[in-house]
């Protein structure tokens, strides 16, 4: 138990102005809770269930309430049809349908899965992005969709799965030593099984950092490198799954996000990357970090692969307890499409070729119709920090669970995490509101403006070993700079697509982010599109492929 | 900032199992994240838009999502007929209405607002139930009433408020010397809106601990007694709406409940008050004390009254961000109704008139045609500190807005809530974990079981001044003992109806508590209003009536 002058000293510091007797009283009642306190710690908690949300739920309709807490991802039954996701695309439904058809290709799914393994192969012999090839699983899969009759949406598509993901069957690694034998999962991540359920096939359980919060060098595997560079690191944290999509080896890839997870390897490797709204796909059988903050999304080249695989995982599976039922919102005709292109700390430490590809974005968009509207977040700045105390605070909640075992954790990831041990409640309910506060800032902004587009990232790809970033000839430390834009999305739940939009003379992908409003996934798809329909960045295909 | 050493030590109090070179990463985790969170603690925030649970608001819905984040108490706009609450009633909708004619009376409501204002100035001489009467406010909304045609459903129906509780052009006080000089309330709360709007009339801002969580002697008014013996206190927070209620002053009161805050003064003054399932009936315009745990809430001398107004009070104000627009649960046929009568913690602190009286409510039921069936809630007893730690918690961090004003505060306001000011974050979480678990225990126990009817609390109304309670002659602290059964409500949000039961040998009442599952509140109504036409103990007068 801490000393009076210790708690005094605490209350001050967190602006609590209390007098001698008051204190002394404070460190009664402290003393008087503590065993409850104590014996709470004591009770176990199951990663898969914790998230905190799940006693709102219950309140809040029949599902999903509380029940056998299995913590088994749903089953697949999304069934939703693709007419209802028409939105998505510049096409309509047809194109999804197109781009389902696109993407399984004329060949066997037998020849598809062995091409794609192969290529996984060759190019982790250099990129190290992979952390276990699921041959025999894919190839019995891949046999299986060859005696089907009529293929289902995507029979036979071979896919990448960041190693946070459960694929049933296989352990689920987290690039982690702690979990380095772990045993399989029992079932697959509701991501997975709807996938699945069209007849996609997963490959590959890819390179991440441990726990999508440590190092770019975690202690299991080592760095993944960058298919543009390989002396550059691939982004983390859904680091292997961006190396292993825009290697070629696969056509897309299911990552997660937390602080920019999915978003800033998108931008780094050249694809396009999804942070959905929060709690808009499942996340039941994902190994958590942040409940706030946390999101699943898909990397492909392209934006009309990304609406189609938002299409496929979008709604609630019944499980997870943060997902609204809710319609898209339709989409802005991009005639007359309204962007704002926010300054300050967005812009301000960012290298010269990401301006001059947001601008291009921008330039397209207004040739096609758009047009800018003023529109400034004053509050970004804030973001970054207070999104990482949320995060932190809460993978801290997450991993006391396994707090015995941390010696084995990469020492980053307890650098990054442990300053989350020590957040008081207080301080992490002011990071809550404030999240609320951040939101009402952007629903101001997207009053008057359609989608708000900034840098994804300030730079290009970080130099191994220790990544630094480099803006315009000066170097700056990775976290300083990496999520000054992507933790917007992460905080408020806005949802936010990473899309390509050239090279710097270094050689390397530059990023534009397309933020749009809750369950506004589909006009910042469309104006990829759009910018896709027009620009051939999305297709460069980078120094080392499969 | 505290030194590594405490640091280390307070990780391992909470069961980090770190290393020194993890606690020296730690402290320059913490260090370096201290000045972003020193400036969020900086930042103002207002306490009626304070919610953490905003943030999710914005991703759940239109409604209610950010924006002007006036807090602004909603317009009375609540147009729900009754027929969609017939439910609620033994007797339908014609029974809510028959209850509402039967309550307006036949007197003018100048006559009926002139003799509740001379009551209640009568029965606070003894009792100190009353902050403020609103002579001139209510005699010119009666004034208004009289000029009607068509009287309105409650018309001139004159009713009290606990002095949390905004009534537009009064100051609400709280029982606060910090708001002894408050502005008038710009609006009036939502709840009092939407009775205004059918007619019904406040007269007075009522008694109440400091803030709803100070002790029973607020140092702005001194403690309010109770009306069936004025050695005693009228019990808490909903103090002096309690008294006010029970002594005949006024049919009906509106209280909060954090812990028991409607059912213990409810249960010791001899009424029937509700604890609705929490986001039922809207808490705009309410002091706020613990977000996650508390509801506003009805107190009667019957069921019948109550379950009109939760009729009147139910469902989203568009303000309140944790309204679900969620349809009530059918009732049960009580003809067949399975009553759970769980033991162990609930029942082994109780006096044997307290449990006689919870007999006998179930012996009618059953005569009826109910059933007792098994339900046990092993984790009833953990979860009056873990309810504590989440109410104070809530309640530091609330608090913390006007922290350099607690040396003005009631000693116990600042005894208690001071209990949160350092709870970790982690714990808090973790805290937010078991009320899911506990959740997940009623829910199984209510798969089995229509309602759980456990003693609303141990013994007859505390003694003054000390407000010990005493149980078969031994006597105990208050804080230990008064909310061992309520605080379950709370915790998990299910609801609970405080029943009057009889009474003890002391000549004070006692009350059984029905607890059903989430928008169950039909069944326990009912249950309660078939108890009522068997019994006459919620009828007797007390000692001290108006």
């Amino acid at each position: 138990m801490s000393s009076p002058e210790e708690l005094g000293a605490l209350a001050a510091r967190l602006g609590y102005t209390l007098d001698p007797a008051q204190v002394k009283d404070m460190v009664e009642a402290v003393a008087a809770a503590e065993p409850a306190a104590a014996a709470l710690r004591e009770l176990p908690v199951r990663p898969e269930t914790a998230d905190p949300f799940r006693g709102e739920a219950w309140l809040r309709g029949p599902v999903p309430g509380p029940g056998p807490c299995s913590g088994a991802p749903a089953a697949a039954t999304h069934e939703a049809g693709l007419d209802g996701f028409a939105g998505l695309s510049l096409d309509g439904a047809a194109g999804l349908r197109a781009t389902a058809e696109r993407l399984r290709g004329t060949a066997s799914a037998g020849e598809r899965v062995a091409a794609a393994l192969a290529g996984l192969e060759r190019v982790h012999e250099k990129l190290n992005c992979t952390i276990r090839f699921l041959h025999e699983r894919a190839t019995a899969q891949a046999a299986g969709s060859d005696r089907r009759g009529a293929p289902r949406l995507l029979e036979g598509v071979p896919f990448a799965v960041k190693d946070v993901i459960d694929v049933e069957g296989v352990p689920t690694t987290a690039a982690s030593r702690t979990r380095a034998d772990a045993p399989p999962a029992a079932a697959s991540a509701s991501v997975v099984a709807r996938l699945e359920a069209h007849g996609a096939i997963p490959v590959s359980k890819d390179a991440t950092t441990e726990f999508a919060v440590g190092g770019p060098h975690p202690p299991l595997t080592g760095a993944c490198r960058n298919p543009w560079d390989p002396e550059r690191w691939a982004g983390g944290s859904s680091t292997g799954t961006a190396a292993a999509v825009a290697s070629g080896a696969v056509p897309f890839g299911l990552g997660t996000d937390v602080g920019g997870s999915v978003r800033l390897p998108a931008a780094w490797c050249g694809l396009t990357g999804l942070k959905p709204t929060a709690g808009a796909i499942p996340r039941t059988g994902v190994v958590p970090l942040s409940w706030t903050t946390e999101t699943v999304g898909p990397l492909a080249r392209d934006a009309r692969t990304v609406a189609l695989l938002f299409a496929l995982l979008r709604g609630p599976d019944g499980v997870d307890p943060r997902m609204p039922d809710l319609p898209l919102r339709p989409p802005t005709d991009l005639r007359g499409l309204r962007i704002a292109l926010p300054g300050g700390y967005l812009t301000e430490l960012c290298d010269g070729a990401v301006r001059a590809g947001v601008a291009q974005l921008a330039d397209v968009l207004v040739d096609a119709g758009a047009e800018i509207v003023p529109g400034e977040i004053p509050s970004a700045e804030r973001a970054l920090p207070i999104g990482y105390e949320v995060v932190f605070t809460e993978a801290a909640a997450l991993h006391r669970i396994d707090a015995a075992r941390w010696a084995d954790y990469d020492p980053v990831t307890v650098r990054r995490i442990s300053q989350g041990i020590t957040t008081p409640a207080s301080d992490y309910l002011r990071a809550l509101q404030f999240r609320a506060e951040l939101q009402a800032e952007l629903a101001a902004v997207f009053a008057g403006a359609d989608l708000v587009v900034v840098p994804t990232t300030p730079a290009t790809a970080p130099r191994l070993p220790d990544c630094t970033v480099t803006v315009d000839g000066e170097q700056y430390p990775l976290y300083a700079a990496q999520s000054r834009a992507t933790m917007l999305g992460n905080l408020t739940g806005a949802p936010g697509l990473a899309v390509p939009t050239g090279f710097a003379p270094d050689g390397c992908p530059v990023s534009a982010l397309l933020l749009a409003p809750p369950h506004g996934e589909a006009t910042a798809l469309r104006a990829a599109q759009l910018f896709q329909d027009r620009t051939d960045h999305h297709l460069r295909t980078p120094p080392i492929s499969a």
